[in-house]
């Protein structure tokens, strides 16, 4: 069953809140998301900033101990105007460079989405002309965290957050371990494309439409969120510094390989040890977050 | 003009020593490593273990404040045993993990150069069979370091040395800055194939035919390695934790954009912003290795 | 005036839940608190364990901007049994000495509030007798975070939490950042003493009889924890790694020295150049903690 | 047996350099350094800058896999001036706040080694009048590394180096661990005071008067640098981040205490778990540095 469902209200943390709506699992939500501080479709700003979260929603047979698949189905801008900032943020430099860093506006974008392009418009620099094609991701999306916490949009854990992955994607499946019931599934921060790290502080900042399917894996727990899409699989560790973010990652994709795909240990770690990938998520937030990713190719037959 | 170059000794640091070979710039030399346990294409051991380092070559001309450029023209396994370690470094999972992982022999590998494939061929584990492309590299080359250093061949820093990068591949060229006159030139550490990270301390170690051409850029002084292939350029911060490696590329990178590409304080942060990729390199040793990465059609035009 | 207070539910994470006791600025509140694990000074279990916290308390007049300030008046072990654990943590020791941590029972104290003293029962092993004296001490406590977050006791940030540092002990002064209304102040998980870092994933743990006195500074906007007692001002840092809470702490005394202090940045700087000394709070949590410290007698008078 | 040692040249790394007087172990030497900056007592500058070493020093008998004890009698300012940074050092604060650090000349101190005090002098700053004890110590010191490396006195490992410790003082025993025949011993970088860190990138730089008493323990092998005092023994772990100085230092102490003082490693680890204490060495240089340090009344009787 697909549910239209058009948000009223935002969250700015990933907590134990009423769910705006309850789906079963299967179902899918088409919902809209504002840009990071707060601006809709129409540049209306609708809530305060700080990665505004629409949702949660509840997804029916979900308990503590099971895994909450999410499958995104489509993410799309839903305006042309994108921003983001114009410095590398100062943790991202060596600390004696910092003071090298121009201080400008926020740049904005002219973002095409049937062309698939975003151009930059300003503000002026040397650097003049850049289109770069879009990559429409999600930058936070989750679940409610363990323990009854309300964990800021502004970082990431267990429970998913702010991450900043590239390859959170259309076409991209990801697994969440399930701490309330109902899961209790956010979702917001849309890019219209976004550099390694997001060492800017922000992708390209956008509204979007977005279109998920939510499932459950019952009596399947996991450690930290996880996803694949046609060609990978990949475990997603958020900490810092980037060292327990890689700790994290790998350990997950060690268990993975053992708890799904029928490896030994040596088996699991022989695989890892050519044929392992990494990739890193965001390393601007509190918590940043590398991913240990892995060719479907290499994995053994079922 | 071609040298050929066949080692009688080896070195276990890049430092100021002797050299073994002195060459003009825009020379080539074609020479042999052994792998990291000092066994050569013969699969006899001709020194100890620990990356033995084939060098130094004095590259005429080349004097502290210049750039060392070091063009990867052909490498190649020289033999058909290669070996790896069977177990993720204990630094690389959580810290609980540890006790779970495998105690078990080098992992063992058939390498094809011809076919371009290695095999997997023990010790055995469910995993069974695995073979996997080759993309032959460099683990760790580089010039004597700053001050008169003698850095172990186990870790790197400004000079290069263990990077453990699966962009040191033939095509690809790697500039360095010089700190001795002659810039003293080292390579060895050759992965038939290698994870990222080279999270089990190895990659598929193996003895190589390698043939590189040296170059020197006068007046041009770099802070760290810098590579570039036909498709990026890169730059490379060696340090720990990954969060200062980054700090490290991250700022090289913003200096190279502004000094050789013509872009002010504020182009250079916008063209990154939305445009940078980050690579793992080493993430075992003493020191790791993260790289900055961009697209060279993002450049702005000469 | 003094509060008697007797808890009959407690909280897992700091949050803003429902008050259980308002006061006045200036009044004091004579409370109980359970161990880690909940057990009460009749080492009944009344709660789940994780840091039960008693609280908390809404002091009137506290605003989002202002200090909350929290002298601990005295803090003395209600029951003679305390607990720690036996081995250190895995991420405190080098990731290949993990296997040789021991793994054996909690261990068990017996704690004499009158003597002072703690001695070591058990389990046996070649130290045999081991009495310490007692230093008892708050390991978590706070107010509620920023951003409605719920922020688990496992862990700490600007709002406090579980920082386990040994100077938080009677007759030490704590100023934390308000952010919601009444402050919202928690407490709990006390020790009898506790070495540096909390290494072991305990303090001697134990109930406590504890008093507070709670003020509040309005319009009087701090960054981070701060504390002092007699002899010393302090600020604490909760991160992760130790690097980035010697940032936190260090930045916060800056800003202290001159906000309150009347010294320019010049001579905050030479101050705390030669004067500054640091100490280790946990570094076994998701958050670490350190404190910068200075001696009054260094302070510019008045 | 003294001898008496009047240095005519000065290392800028710790290598395998020629030795500059060879010793009986249980000899003694009365000797003098020069400032981090390379000027002696009368102010004339003898060599470049960068932590000058005195030395090395070989000790008969000395074998890798022994052990070098270094008693340190006496370290004396032998001139009045001192200087240090103004600053704090860019990566001791919060990035976001570089930009505030304040950009100043050194700091000038006048020592008087007999009152025992120094006396800030400028530049000046609203801080006016700082006088403060001198506890004199040595920045960096050590013996020659592993491997035949040579490495900077800008940074620290296992061969100790730039530890900038406040415990280094006069009373002090160091133990280190032997690389190479002889040990090679080198010292300098006195400090006149420090802070905690010397997050400044300096203490109170001065030259100095030092005696030193060498032995070696044959046979014995550790694995960091290790020191006792009237009161504690401690164990210094360098590297980056903090905390993997930690794990270096805790990981040396439960060795210790297993192998010289009878400890079982459950015995070793329960005796750390309320005991430890943790000091911060240098919180500047490429390596960081932290101590572990057990108060010898809780040790076990012999």
């Amino acid at each position: 069953m697909l549910h239209q469902f058009l948000p009223t209200h935002y969250h700015h943390a990933l907590g134990p809140y009423a769910p705006v709506l309850t789906v079963r699992p299967g179902d899918s939500i088409a919902t809209t998301t504002v840009d990071a501080r707060g601006f809709d479709q129409r540049r209306e700003q609708v809530c305060p900033r700080g990665n505004p979260m629409t949702g949660p929603f509840f997804v029916e047979t979900a308990e503590p101990g099971d895994t909450l698949v999410v499958r995104l189905d489509r993410i799309v801008p839903s305006r042309s105007y994108g921003w983001c900032g114009s410095s590398v943020a100062p943790n991202v430099v060596d600390p004696v460079y910092v003071r090298e860093l121009p201080e400008a506006p926020l740049a904005e974008w002219n973002v095409d989405a049937v062309a698939g392009t975003a151009k930059l418009i300003g503000p002026p620099s040397r650097l003049q002309d850049l289109t770069i094609p879009i990559e429409p991701m999600l930058g936070c999306f989750g679940v409610a965290p363990p323990r009854k916490q309300a964990i800021s949009t502004a970082t990431s854990a267990e429970h998913g957050g702010n991450m900043d992955y590239r390859g959170f994607v259309a076409g991209t499946t990801v697994y969440f371990p399930v701490f309330e019931p109902g899961a209790l599934f956010f979702l917001g921060d849309g890019h219209a494309a976004q550099g390694c790290g997001e060492i800017v502080g922000s992708g390209i900042e956008i509204s979007m439409d977005v279109q998920v399917t939510l499932d459950v894996l019952k009596g399947h727990a996991i450690g930290w969120p996880r996803g694949e899409n046609a060609e990978h699989i990949f475990t997603v560790g958020n900490a810092r510094p980037l060292d327990q973010c890689v700790q994290h990652a790998t350990t997950e994709m060690l268990r993975w390989l053992q708890q799904d795909y029928g490896l030994d240990p040596l088996g699991a770690n022989l695989l890892l040890a050519q044929c392992v990938r990494y990739d890193l998520g965001n390393v601007f937030d509190p918590a940043f977050t590398m991913v240990c990713r892995l060719a479907k190719r290499w994995l053994p037959a079922a």
